[in-house]
Parts: C-alpha cells; structure tokens; sequence
C-alpha cells in the first residue's frame, strides 16, 4: 500500500554497515519523490529515559559524568537506555534513578518524548519528572560507570540552564518543562 | 598533563570504524578512573544550526520533511551542518535560512548551544532566533531535500509542543526558549 504523504521515503534496502556493543550504522536506501533513489547513514540505538527528580524543598538530584564523545565532564539528570525491547520507559526510568542516584520515585510525570537526533538517529527519549522521593542511599553502578552525585536546588539548575552552563538536551528540557510543577 | 577532573576519561586510542558520507564512526579506547580501559563508540557528525524565524506578527516560518531514521514526515524548524569548520553557527543560520525558506533574517538572536546526543555523538546545535525577516520567496533546495513550508502562529507552535505533538529537540528547546523574545 502507498503511503499517501507525498513527502514520505520508502525504504528500498537496508544493509547493517557496523554491528557495535551500544550502537549499530545501517545505511538505507529510500526513495524519494520524483522516485530518485537517495542513501542515508542511520545509528540504531535502543530508545532511553531521563529523570529530574525533585524534593519537597525543590532539590534537584543529578549526575556528573566524563562523556568522551563530546570530551566532557557534564552535570546531567539520570538517564539510561531501555533494557529491552518490552522494558516500558516508566520502569527503566525507576531502575536508573535509583541505580544511579540511590532515590526510588514515589510518583513519575511523563513530560515529553523527543528524537534527539531525528536526521541520523533512531533514537527517542522520554523524559520524567520524579517526585515523593525515598533516598535509600544505595547506588547500583556498572563497573565501567564512574558518576558522581550532584544536589542542587531547582533555581539554581534553572539559571545554570539559563546560562547554558547545562548542555544537553534532556536535561535542558526536562528543567525548562518541570516548572509547572515546582513549588514556588 | 594529566587532567584534573578525577571522573576525566583520556581517550588512548581512536580507531575510524566507517568513514560515510554524512557521519563518520569511531572507537574510542578510554582510560577511565582506576585505570581501566573501556570502548566507547563514537558517530562524528559535523555541528549544526537551526534558526526559529518569527515575523512581527509572531507568525512563525517552519519546514516539514520525512526523517527516515525515525520513519516520520515531521514539522520542524530550518536547519543544517555547517559547511566546513571555517563556517561560523551565525553565517551558517543565514544561509540555511535563505535556502530552506526564502527569508533572509536581519536580526539573529543566539538562543543556545546543546549536545543533541552526548552519549554517543560528537553533535553540538546552535539554536537563533530570528527576526526582523526579508521574505524573498526564492529558495535553493539541494536536488535530494524535499520540503515543505508551513507557517503557523507562535502561539499555535507553543501549544504543538505542550503537547508533544512536535518531537525533535531543536525545534521544541527553540520554541521553549523564545518566549522571552515574543509580543504578547
């Protein structure tokens, strides 16, 4: 069956370039309108979830961790990739606070899914905001995982993204869309 | 010299894994804290721009386009690689202004610049906003670039993104972070 967006690109043939440990390069064959044939580079990535969990006193808890790709060491909010295929996002989202910051959400709010690189990557992220915190004070590190813990109040997050002395893009979003629900 | 940041991952050795077309792959062998060695996989894709264009109206200007890496004709701001490294975010903005809409911008305002996939990605976008705008009607797709223009209201935009109905990072952080700059 067509598709009936006259925008859309049918992939043709997919050929796996690179089978790697986090990600994997297809190179896809679509056909475009005009029924030209065009390649295009793709990263295949699980799909992830990011958490900004927040106190009753608008603290925030988030991670320091060296990120070689960009070749810096960056203030961010837990994150992690799905499991599986049938992890949901609400339980990875579970899983990685705690791993990572030793605090279990008492209640998470959706408050978005995005592409985070829609022109190359298959990747999405869910983002939550997480409240009622228990701090069991137990983190669950990988070995090769090396993150410190960074608390802060909201306020000051939200003016270091102001600044953008925050450079990612989870964590810049998950700040500017919790507003709503922080206290004032 | 050794770095100072006890979380700081030197990066040993870099391997090309694919060299393509419009990303490179790597890997990269870390020293990490401990003195451990580990494997990141690294995508090198050049930086980028994408420029929110607002008449004095606060019509906005934006593009739709199929993305095959996510498999979705989307509705998005302008954007692009820079050219080369010699290619700065502001000349750049301009030009894939021009190319994808017909307007020239003649004020640009630097809203940001953010990792779009610090994990994996060597990827920075800069975000303007752009304003007092010439419409010259005249754009200069590349042969495989199939848009299409859609200009809607600021307001109309805003509340795409409340409700996720907008779902790339670039055009969603852009709108957030352009309130400040909109006529109520």
């Amino acid at each position: 069956m067509k598709n009936s967006d006259p925008l859309y690109e049918e992939v043709r043939k997919k050929e796996r370039l690179f089978t790697g440990s986090y990600l994997h390069l297809d190179r896809l064959t679509v056909l475009q309108p005009g029924n030209r044939e065009a390649l295009r580079e793709v990263v295949k990535v699980r799909d992830a979830v990011a958490i900004l969990p927040v106190d009753a006193d608008n603290t925030v808890h988030l991670v320091r961790q060296h990120r070689p790709a960009i070749g810096k060491t960056i203030l961010e909010i837990p994150a992690g990739v799905l499991d599986s295929e049938a992890e949901s996002p609400e339980t990875c989202a579970r899983r990685e606070c705690e791993e990572e910051t030793g605090i279990v959400p008492g209640k998470l709010t959706r408050l978005m899914t995005y592409a985070h690189a829609e022109g190359y990557s298959t990747g999405f992220i869910t983002l939550f905001l997480a409240q009622e915190l228990t701090h069991t004070g137990k983190t669950h590190f990988d070995p090769s995982e090396h993150i410190e813990q960074v608390s802060l109040s909201y306020e000051k997050l939200a003016a270091m993204v102001r600044n953008n002395e925050i450079i990612d893009s989870k964590t810049i979003l998950s700040v500017l869309l919790a507003k709503p629900f922080i206290a004032p």
